[in-house]
């Protein structure tokens, strides 16, 4: 089992998870400077997977790993989407040339594999309908978001033209233990959590909006479910999980939950709020009917899990 | 006025107008050894235009020369399809790297002219309705049809976000004088032409397909008419023209018109067939309705011109 981004917040929940079921996991990662990435996430798990640092975009720094491997877990990726917009050069590096040629790899050195992408929500901009199902038209509101679709299209692509088993899962806000806290990089609830446990104030912008959530341990679940999924056609699945909630309703919980920290509610800067998407929430009936696979973490119990960790862990992620 | 891949096929024409108009034109052209850059294409000009070879990528190898311009013509692009398939990283390079770059340049240092890219029916992928309208889903069939349709988000979100004054025309066959006709990768139809001109055979491959096509000089109306669109909000607009045909049709065409050469009916070569998009034709009532375009030349007409300028400057060319 290969997984790439396989430090960083997601991917290494699952490779852990995966070395703790006995597979034979290999890690990639490109340890970007402002990714998810943290060496932290798998340190306790050095002996238990193998681990190699590598630029996807450079192919020679790894294709001769690839033979072998059942299945390509790839959450490689820049998530951050204001630095998609200060920086649109890099976020088009580790979002779609890393995603190409590693996909011309695995084409040519690991044909038979299942690839299982890590898509997103941010795909659709701002919802038009609800629930936002698969066929939700394709708006991307910011340069991550067209990225992130370009490389999902290539995904689906190289199953119709060359036949790869591919899967791609697009997923919303996630959240739990080794996420990235130290900003709002991964997502504005890492930021959130962070505040809580130290105690402070966290910002709400604006508040209303809804979304919908998933704790990572039911995403870890879905890639494993996709990972399972026959026939892999290149199609494409919402993921959600948590009923949808709004942003101060959230806010409300993570405070009650970690019985610390406050917030305040600010209006949106502008320019987040260009790039913002407005209320989100998955109908992800499709990949229920077809894996079996449904969320086991209510809001509560995720934000409990989360918050118990930073509490034990906070030095090594802010 | 400038224009990217300006000493390409459609960029060359355009550039030639822009500067019989008097208009003062600047030419950026990577010159790219598969793309359809000649410097042929201008090599009567060059006391009437400017120059610079630049790869778009690089903004410091033309960014003090973008103020001051009212209109961009952004022409610029890898077009052939097969090599997107055989090198996908190139393409990746030229058509998305290359935009995302420009764009950025141009935020910085022109933020109020009016962009006009010239994106292309490719992305549509295989119709799945007739005529195609700009509401068609977007499903392209090939990697450079997923990254167009990203290099043109990129200009529709640059209105969004910055305000830029972009407008995308969405380009189906175009052909005429100064197009590539070496081999197959501006078009078939260039090979074809060459054929023709040579008194050769040349090849159609299935016949039954409905293509539409634009006489350049119609493209170039049409490039004229985007730049003088108001409000330019970053709108996508089909370009057609020509009543649709099918290959078979336009192959008879092109040999009665020159009055030379002969073609062979061949089945769709497997590496073609799995990215070939079936029928096209578009609906472009919208950006005729809005700005008065119109096609001029009959299908027949153009053949004419085009096999009239071929006879005259094959060398040039092949």
């Amino acid at each position: 089992m290969l997984v790439t981004g396989g430090l960083g917040f997601i991917g290494s929940n699952l490779a852990r998870r995966l070395a703790d079921a006995g597979a034979d996991v290999l890690v990639l990662d490109a340890l970007q400077p402002n990714g998810g990435a943290n060496r932290v996430n798998l340190r306790d798990f050095e002996s238990k997977l193998r681990f190699r640092e590598a630029d996807l975009r450079r192919a020679e720094e790894y294709e001769e790993l690839l033979p072998g491997h059942e299945v390509v877990f790839n959450l490689a990726g820049q998530v951050s989407h204001i630095d998609s917009m200060t920086d649109p050069v890099s976020d088009l590096g580790a979002n779609v040339h890393a995603q190409i040629v590693l996909l011309e790899a695995c084409r040519r050195h690991l044909a038979q594999a299942k690839v299982v992408f890590a898509s997103t929500r941010q795909i659709y901009g701002r919802p038009v309908r609800f629930p936002v199902d698969e066929t939700h038209p394709l708006r991307p509101v910011d340069v991550n978001g067209i990225n992130k679709m370009a490389a999902e299209e290539y995904h689906s692509l190289y199953h119709r033209v060359y036949g790869m088993r591919t899967v791609s899962l697009r997923l919303t806000n996630t959240f739990g233990p080794r996420m990235r806290i130290k900003d709002a990089r991964n997502t504005f609830l890492g930021l959130w959590i962070r505040r809580a446990v130290e105690d402070g104030v966290f910002e709400v912008w604006g508040g209303r909006q809804k979304r919908d959530l998933t704790y990572v341990e039911d995403a870890v679940d879905a890639f494993l479910a996709a990972g399972a999924l026959e026939p892999a056609t290149g199609r494409v699945f919402n993921i959600g999980g948590i009923p949808p909630v709004t942003l101060a309703e959230l806010a409300q919980q993570l405070v009650e939950v970690s019985g610390r920290g406050r917030y305040e509610t600010k209006e949106f800067p502008p320019e987040f709020r260009r790039i913002d998407i407005g209320d989100y929430f998955a109908d992800d009936r499709l990949f229920r009917s077809l894996t079996g696979w449904a969320p086991r973490f209510s809001l509560r119990e995720g934000l409990k899990q989360t918050v118990a960790f930073y509490q034990e862990y906070l030095t090594d992620y802010v």
